[in-house]
């Protein structure tokens, strides 16, 4: 019953989401041929300022008001040893996204974005944090199972924890404009490496990465583990919830809802790194029009990104090395977001300026 | 007379210039190995973090006070038909800057940064802009000689430009921390892509681009041009003065003296695209160690850019297929110096969070 209540849910969220407006692009686009500058001399900001009337259904697109939305959950694979972080980080460091002390804060910070926290799906169940509202929970589950043995989660759960990410969109929708999407999540490289293996169809150790910093050895454990997991499984394609149930987690199906809920409120959302895409990889195989409202924020070292980037056919703004997570790459790419705004509304045209336009 | 006392004042300047320093860099290496994320997670921006710390002798660089300078000049090769914009558009696009509707100016208020403009060499005289204080006028002459006839200008109007751009840098040090290099010039990736060739010995034609957006044809000529001055002029390698004065630039002059001064005040510079990269080039060629100072913002569509940085062995921030110039680029890469500076000062390390490392 909780069930057909949640796909109908998902069900409406999905019927909300149309591709960009094409008449809002075509409005951009003119506008910006005309600049008082060579024909597209800014690149990919240009095609980035489309992008954004396109979403935005507006020639001012508004981008004042960005949120990184922090997903955190555990994961039951991590018992495999495949990080070199004891699970407890995930707890430490949702207390230090609370305090300000993280990589995300910082960066927010110079962004000019919020940072909000939601616990998915961590063992932890941050009782104080949750009562004094410094996190929204939206808990699933206390970690997912191990997939080795068996699916991370049930159908029932990849469904709730994809709701719970559309819910906390559809909660912070009045008050933000852009939306960047945040993991958390001791051991989550692994999920999102067997995602992205499902997704792409390659092979395990062509897209399995050093995530936190493992050796050689620990690596070559990591792609058993994961080719395992898809031997146990056998993940559907077809069937993003049975991928997201079977080798996903709570935070990535978390970051999927989100994905989903800005594409259904006609807001960008900018998808961090190899978690956040393997979240939009999965919002994309359930509502592939979502795939119009992902601003991709960069590439990160993880071998596995670049493939899931090249299957949902974006290109990343920042090439910087970071395989942080957290949305560091996500709120580094704002400013972009904006400058590519700034074109759109602040540049005059070649009437405007009584400049010479092209011989 | 002039000249001797020129010389005088660059190699005042030169012997200011030291590498970065190296204590700095090493303790901004030892905080970034603590901090509550795992080793070198942010990677290049950890590494620019460094930089700024070894460049301003400090663990807070000031990164705050930001301004771009756009040196203006204009080029007696222009007279060849290398681009498909009249030379007027060079007085029209200052005109724009002070009026603040040109693409540096959008996204100079989107980075917080002040814009100068510099009048080094434009045909124009610009008298009331002049006199009312809204450009700085460093005149050498009206545009240089073509340089397909002989050197674009004299060795002592290429002192006296490089000159030019370290008063800039002096007159405008005690409020910048962060200083950004703009060009506006029409022409100017002919000798732009002239001194790429100098320097890296490659061919003409695998280094000479479309700038404002040429035709094959345009193109084709545009390399003549290139090879017909480089064969008359036979510019010097080892001599940066010699290379300026024949196949170089009043603003590129002015932008390799900026890059010193910079240095030689011990603040970051970033070069926008390829014109202010020819000007590096010419800077670094004077004193190497100004390549301690600068910072590559981004790789533009210019063929020609990529031999340069790679010449600079300079790995840009951004890949975003601009070629406008004006100092865009430098702009937009602002942020990432200031997220830099974020991470170094504003992250916990794991005994300030109380978080377990790495097993």
């Amino acid at each position: 019953m909780a069930n057909e209540k949640a796909l109908s849910f998902l069900d409406t969220t999905f019927r909300a989401i149309y591709p960009q407006d094409h008449e809002y692009r075509q409005l951009a686009e003119a506008r910006l041929n005309q600049l008082t500058m060579p024909h597209w001399a800014l690149g990919d900001l240009m095609d980035l300022a489309i992008d954004l009337a396109g979403i935005t259904r507006s020639m001012r697109p508004p981008v004042a008001r960005k949120k990184v939305v922090v997903m955190v959950g555990d994961h039951g694979v991590a018992a495999e040893g495949v990080s070199n972080y004891p699970v407890e980080v995930t707890t430490q460091m949702v207390h230090s996204f609370v305090r300000g002390g993280a990589g995300i804060n910082a960066l927010a910070r110079q962004a000019g974005a919020g940072v909000c926290v939601v616990d998915v799906g961590a063992k932890d169940d941050f009782t104080e944090l949750v009562r004094d509202g410094k996190i929204i929970a939206k808990k699933i589950g206390r970690g997912t199972d191990n997939m080795v043995y068996g699916p991370a989660m049930t159908r029932t759960h990849a469904v709730m924890t994809v709701e719970a990410g559309i819910e906390v969109a559809n909660q912070l929708a009045a008050e933000v404009d852009v939306f960047g999407t945040g993991d958390m999540g001791i051991g989550n490289t692994t999920p999102s490496a067997a995602i992205a293996a499902v997704f792409t169809g390659k092979k395990v150790a062509e897209l399995t990465g050093r995530g936190t910093g493992i050796d050689d050895a620990r690596l070559r454990h990591k792609i058993e583990v994961i080719e395992k997991a898809l031997a146990r499984n056998k993940p559907n394609v077809k069937d993003g919830l049975d991928v997201l149930a079977k080798v996903g987690g709570f935070e990535i199906g978390a970051i999927a809802g989100l994905v989903i809920g800005a594409a259904a409120h006609r807001k960008p959302v900018i998808i961090d790194g190899f978690i956040a895409t393997a979240g939009a990889m999965i919002a994309s195989s359930l509502e592939p029009f979502v795939r119009d409202y992902i601003i991709c924020s960069h590439r990160s070292v993880e071998p596995g990104h670049g493939a899931l980037l090249e299957k949902l056919q974006r290109r990343p703004l920042l090439d910087l090395n970071l395989r942080l997570g957290e949305g560091t790459g996500a709120v580094l790419s704002m400013h972009l977001v904006e400058a590519a705004v700034a074109v759109l509304t602040e540049v005059a045209t070649f009437a405007e300026a009584g400049v010479a336009g092209p011989t």
